[in-house]
């Protein structure tokens, strides 16, 4: 088994054999009927603190529920409302919740980086549930466990990635992981949309649509992110879906069996087609959340595991001090 | 035993026996110090979702309680500053937290009818905790068994329901609750403040206090709602306690005997005078918040049995389909 | 034992046998890695209700912690978004809340006396966490702790209470726990931060930070509390920190092995120089956190202690009536 990480803060630092730990953990989690079973072993004793400087609903929710099936005493903290508006710096705020000993940190912050920086400060395991536009792992992970349930693996697949990927760290994220597990990735989107670069590691970019979906086996949906585009180009929502919303004849171009997905929350009308995304032939969006609170518990199930290894290695050399 | 509903999304769909099912289990709920009793293996394993689109600390309060005593994992979802805001669909809403695979959906929504919608799109048990100018069935519920505590018995009384009574989902619940119990119920209100069509089905209506509360054994106060009411009359607070306020004076036109009830929160001075809410002799207003946790309490008992009788069910479908 | 009270109020209620057995239990809840320790039969099934009128991420967080530990059911209640909101008196929110029977309450708001109020309308045992510039108990409770547990002692100190006295709770809270225990207070102020009549409890007060800090055992640096100066004198940050701000220049006036403390979250370069806050040899900022879930933890479990006790009795006299 791999995954030894004292945290999990992007999947750059993850391997590929890393990977395969998390999803074939995270499969184990999930029943016959895709809901998650409960272990409240694993987290027994210990605490964990969802701290979200950004408001996500859905996310927050699918880590305190995750948290709760593994037995954790889940503590939400909303950072907006907080002491951060008292003029707290983030590093103050992290020494301060750090000496509440928690076990597993959750946290989201806009800024990217935030979370590694606030890793550094603390003696807890860190999980990142989204920093600015860097990364957000587990989404990657669970979009893996979705991907590899549907098509049977995570290797050799071609993988479309459309839309708005120059403000999404769930694209960064997903780009980092599909490379690692030697996928061939597409990013579709019109050039303001569109980083630099990403050329340079693998990545096949293009502007069109059907150019870009031909032959595709996934088609992942971005979420256009108008709140982070600050002063920049912003398009018409009926422009934009036009070229670059997924509908049936763009999606004709793409393998006959490709699935779609979509992190959440939608836009109908605007990335996708409402029938498209309802199309339980073709739209995974569903499994993807119900992977979503899966892959989060083995995530923490392994960062537990590897935390209490760590404690009794550090209590065995005291002992040996003495 | 009756109530083998899937969902409680409102009074309409209860059968008498299904009330006395409910009052009499929430009953049992109650000790001799009108406290609730702990019984942690009801929802033992189950996850109840307070999803709540309006705030109301003390609704919500209660149903987590409610959960907590019968040992759900509850999760509390404020979509006021969720992903709503960030344009997506209350079905989208919904078919996200489904996938999350709660047991229990308790939801407030503004809009009447969306609860409703809602419970045809997921897989688990929803309670209606308010929707818009439509039901409140738990407030219903526990204003009967109050009343039952209080009087003996939930039929053949009359009961006053004063005040706002078209902008309130309260009097609406209420109002089908007791004439399924065969009650005698009067409507007293302002006509701005009525709707029409209720003398059809059975409430006789008054604008005057003095004749409407006469003879009556429950007077029944509503809150007025001036948060609904958009651009109509707004009566100034003097002018309707003067009129429409429950004090001394207009409370010896009731029964001696008679008991007052507020809903909660209450406008002191506005709905009723200070004095004759805290009259421990004639109030229940207290012992109306205590029944709240017991009756929740008994409704998601109730679901929770439907609900793995059900899957008892589909189990065996499937094992004989194999 | 001590601590025969129901609630925790302020400091001015306890005696010093009171002080020195929460002290010591709460020793008792700390490990060599100065965590709490895991007892989850002390508060288990009871109710805790934090109910926060104002907004405190770091003492809400710390008292949910301390009541989870324990074994509590532990509700959140934010206040500032709730019925107050909808014009309910303080009186009925408590009387509500009361009739959900909670057994512990654990109440912030903006009113001096508001908490002591709340107190006498209620049968749960309350615990203030903050009221308006009255008391805030358990932070001084938990800096006596960490005082204690650096100095051998919290008896025959010299403390310094520096900065924004007028508008602290925590100086108020502070300097009653201090005295109790025969030491020596001094606090430190500019003249419009520092309210009259404190030097005839015991308290020296000085203008300048030299001369005040002069053989201190322990520094407790205040929070400039811009958000409660109304209309008065507010000091430019810059002036403020050249005059009162505490950096190793200052504090070299205090005895060598002087303790810095401050209650948090920190105005760096305001209040405090960065080089001094972060200091492990002088400040005890981060071990004063960890000490408040430890001193909660004992105060809940005293105050459980004694409702259990006051509900045994209270049976026996039922059954005696009998």
């Amino acid at each position: 088994m791999a995954f030894r990480a004292r945290h999990l803060l992007g999947i750059e630092h993850l391997s590929p054999e890393d990977i395969r730990t998390v999803l074939d953990l995270a499969d184990r989690y999930v029943d016959l009927n895709r809901r998650t079973v409960k272990r409240t072993d694993a987290l027994e004793g210990m605490t964990q603190i969802n701290m979200f400087f950004e408001n996500s609903t859905r996310t927050q929710s699918s880590f305190e529920l995750a948290g709760k099936r593994l037995g954790a005493d889940v503590m939400n903290m909303s950072m907006q409302t907080s002491s951060v508006k008292k003029g707290e710096t983030l590093i103050d705020t992290a020494l301060t919740l750090n000496a509440m000993h928690p076990d597993l940190l959750v946290v989201r912050h806009g800024a990217s980086g935030a979370v590694d920086l606030l890793a550094q400060k603390v003696n807890c395991a860190v999980v990142n549930a989204g920093d600015g536009k860097h990364e957000h792992p587990t989404q990657a992970l669970l979009d893996a466990l979705t991907i590899r349930r549907a098509k049977g693996r995570i290797q050799r697949l071609t993988v479309a990635i459309c839309g708005d990927v120059a403000h999404s760290r769930v694209a960064r994220s997903n780009l980092l992981l599909l490379g690692k597990m030697e996928n061939r990735v597409r990013l579709i989107g019109p050039p303001t949309l569109m980083p630099s670069g990403f050329d340079q590691i693998g990545a096949e970019v293009y502007q069109d649509m059907r150019e870009g979906l031909r032959d595709a086996d996934v088609v992942m949906m971005l979420r256009l992110q108008r709140e982070r585009m600050d002063g920049g180009f912003i398009p018409s929502e009926r422009e934009y879906f036009h070229r670059y919303g997924l509908d049936a004849e763009k999606l004709s171009f793409a393998k006959e069996d490709a699935i779609v997905m979509h992190p959440g929350p939608m836009n109908r009308g605007v990335e996708i087609d409402g029938t498209i995304a309802d199309d339980i032939h073709r739209s995974v969006i569903q499994e993807q959340v119900e992977m979503g609170v899966a892959v989060r518990m083995a995530v923490m199930d392994l960062l537990a595991q590897n935390l209490r290894a760590e404690r009794g290695r550090a209590a065995l050399s005291e002992a040996v001090d003495v």
